[in-house]
């Protein structure tokens, strides 16, 4: 069979697919200073890009991504792979994010482990692995990374700058400190700073992994060692802020593993066996450095701190519109807290266009098809989009 | 200092406390089929009692606790202790469930960790700790054990049996397993079975000690070990659910343990140091093992079960009045849950009075002093109270 594949590779990617992408790498020497007041000498950014960058360079859309997302949005790295990139239901030719009008470009965040410079790449000064030197790394930090890729692409200016959960943080983030480079806004899922409760359970994912023996103070690949069951846990926490307790519920119930209790300490109930094995999988494809990483820039992630509190304030820079969507099931950040953007927006004199879209899959649903959100995004994308040069009409017009 | 309390040891405790109290044990010794199948021999129950028994030894009233709970629910171990009882805003002279009129029995369950038979007791068989080969006990256990202690302080019915969370639940199987025994039932921030959500929390807790490598598959005590790691983390995510986000945001916010960010991996916020701290603390104080027990035994606990999921006919059997409380803010056993049991009530014809308390505090609202919840309590107590001796009154009236 995987000959047949090896001999028409793309003939079962869906028709709506980017199709097979490869992912590039750009080199960056210029040293980034970072929030925390280090520096990083130099760093590698890895990227995918979908669609194609118009002549004028205005139809490029930035993807930022959430806490274990990476530059793999959409398509499919073989065309073996069972599961295509990660918002592959909006990117794509006549999707929302329409990759026959933008050229949609996604990158793996610095501290990432998918490929960017992160604890996983060696720290040029020693030769060692960065690991838990690896500096700690803020959403400014990403935003500035992410335009110097811009900068390396000719973009000067984002068509659109989009994003879910921590992803929607950088969108804000964008707005706030390049308001000239960013002609629209998508704030998906998040939130203009985080709860007690949101650092509660990011601090319950650290300490798992902190504390597993297997953590080595953040040198476990020296030691030819892997926290997994720290990752684990910090996964299986999170899974269930992810999803909303009606969604677990209807997909899981009571449901025993199998026909009868056992009154035993094992796997009995369908939710704990779903639990683990999300757990197992992340355990082994996640970097427990970048874990801590990102929860970390979750909770700092608070604009409005440097302006008193007033978020209004803070967002008084941004120049385009927004779209605020969220989602009526999501309790890690609630409509609620979306709203708080709105009116920050709206006391701020900004356009914006809000949605809570009723769905009952709690947080993940901004990953997921839903015919309401698809129309939103959809629409608000084709604003975003530049108008064709009248020239190319022209030519392609009969006389 | 400490000789002034030994002169006058009950000088500084409050006026309406129960005042120093010693736990007694019951020693059984006729075997316990449990609903696992297997057989106690023999066993201990530790417990407390606070009022007095009456003649007619019909103002008896059974308090069951909850997850983490004990018998000791009211009064003080020492006149130096600083904290009182984990019920005792509830209990005592004058309080809702009031000494004078009552004679309050407090039981430790049967695979505890403060006295009662549980991991930590000895195999009568082997010798060994039991550890974790100890039985899983059921809610149904724990009622059966209940009521051979009743048995034993010649207890025949009781005025009414209380509890909140996990100690709702084994009112509830009062209700269905001893009808005639019980005279009125207040089952508070309770639910009639777990959710697939409660599960999923109980099994990250379960999952952080038995994946703790101090945890030696239950053994850890012959291992001169305490699996800390594990039942900290399982402390830190109970935690989260018994506090509501309002009030986890009204204590902390985004409070910062110093005046400045660190961007670094240490405790940040204050949030984070006050899980931590909760986590050291319990873990020191707790024992793995049951807290395992305990939390299967919330996940089992679902009576509609054996009648096709139709709550409302497991009821039937229940003769009592009953007294249902939730709280507004309550996310772990929302005042959706305690509604389900209403309707349940309400379809067995069974007489039911039900508030919801307007309360910031979450779950753990059931343990703190409220006006409503107090005065609410305390009158369902009143109408549960016997009457008065006849005879007593007669003689007490002058001629």
């Amino acid at each position: 069979m995987s000959d047949l594949h090896s001999a028409d590779p793309e003939r079962q990617l869906p028709p709506d697919s980017v199709g097979v992408v490869i992912p590039d790498v750009a080199r960056f020497t210029t040293p980034l200073e970072l929030a925390c007041g280090k520096t990083l000498p130099a760093y590698d950014l890895v990227y995918e890009t979908y669609g194609t960058l118009n002549a004028e360079r205005s139809n490029a859309v930035l993807v930022c991504h959430a806490l274990s997302g990476h530059h793999h949005a959409a398509g499919y790295h073989h065309p073996d792979d069972r599961k295509p990139g990660w918002w592959d239901a909006y990117i794509g030719p006549g999707k929302p994010v329409d990759t026959e009008r933008f050229f949609v470009v996604s990158v793996n965040n610095l501290g990432g482990c998918h490929g960017s410079t992160g604890p996983l790449s060696h720290n040029p000064e020693t030769g060692r692995l960065w690991g838990p030197d690896f500096p700690v790394v803020t959403v400014r930090d990403w935003v500035t990374s992410q335009a110097r890729l811009a900068d390396r692409l000719g973009i000067t200016r984002f068509a659109a700058v989009i994003g879910g959960s921590l992803g929607g943080m950088q969108v804000m983030q964008w707005s706030i400190d390049y308001p000239e480079r960013i002609a629209s806004a998508a704030v998906i899922a998040a939130t203009p700073r985080l709860s007690a409760q949101n650092i509660a359970f990011n601090e319950v994912a650290r300490q798992a992994i902190r504390s597993d023996p297997d953590f080595h103070a953040g040198r476990y690949a020296e030691h030819d060692a892997v926290p997994k069951r720290g990752l684990k846990l910090a996964r299986m926490v999170g899974h269930i802020t992810y999803l909303s307790e009606d969604a677990m519920g209807a997909k899981f119930g009571r449901d025993l593993r199998s026909d009868d209790l056992h009154f035993g300490f094992g796997v009995e109930f369908q939710v704990e066996s779903y639990l683990r094995y999300q757990g197992d999988t992340f355990s082994t494809a996640f970097d427990a450095n970048t874990y801590l990483l990102m929860t970390k820039a979750l909770d700092y992630f608070d604009p409005a701190a440097e302006h008193d509190g007033d978020l209004a304030r803070a967002l008084a820079p941004a120049q385009c519109p927004f779209l605020v969507l969220s989602f009526s099931s999501d309790w890690r950040f609630p409509p609620s807290r979306s709203k708080e953007l709105v009116n920050a927006l709206i006391r701020a004199g900004k356009p914006v266009s809000y949605a809570n879209i009723v769905s009952p899959y709690g947080h993940d649903a901004f990953l997921l098809p839903e015919p309401r959100y698809q129309a939103i995004f959809r629409a608000f994308m084709q604003r975003a989009a530049p108008a064709p040069r009248p020239e190319a009409t022209a030519e392609e017009t009969p006389p």
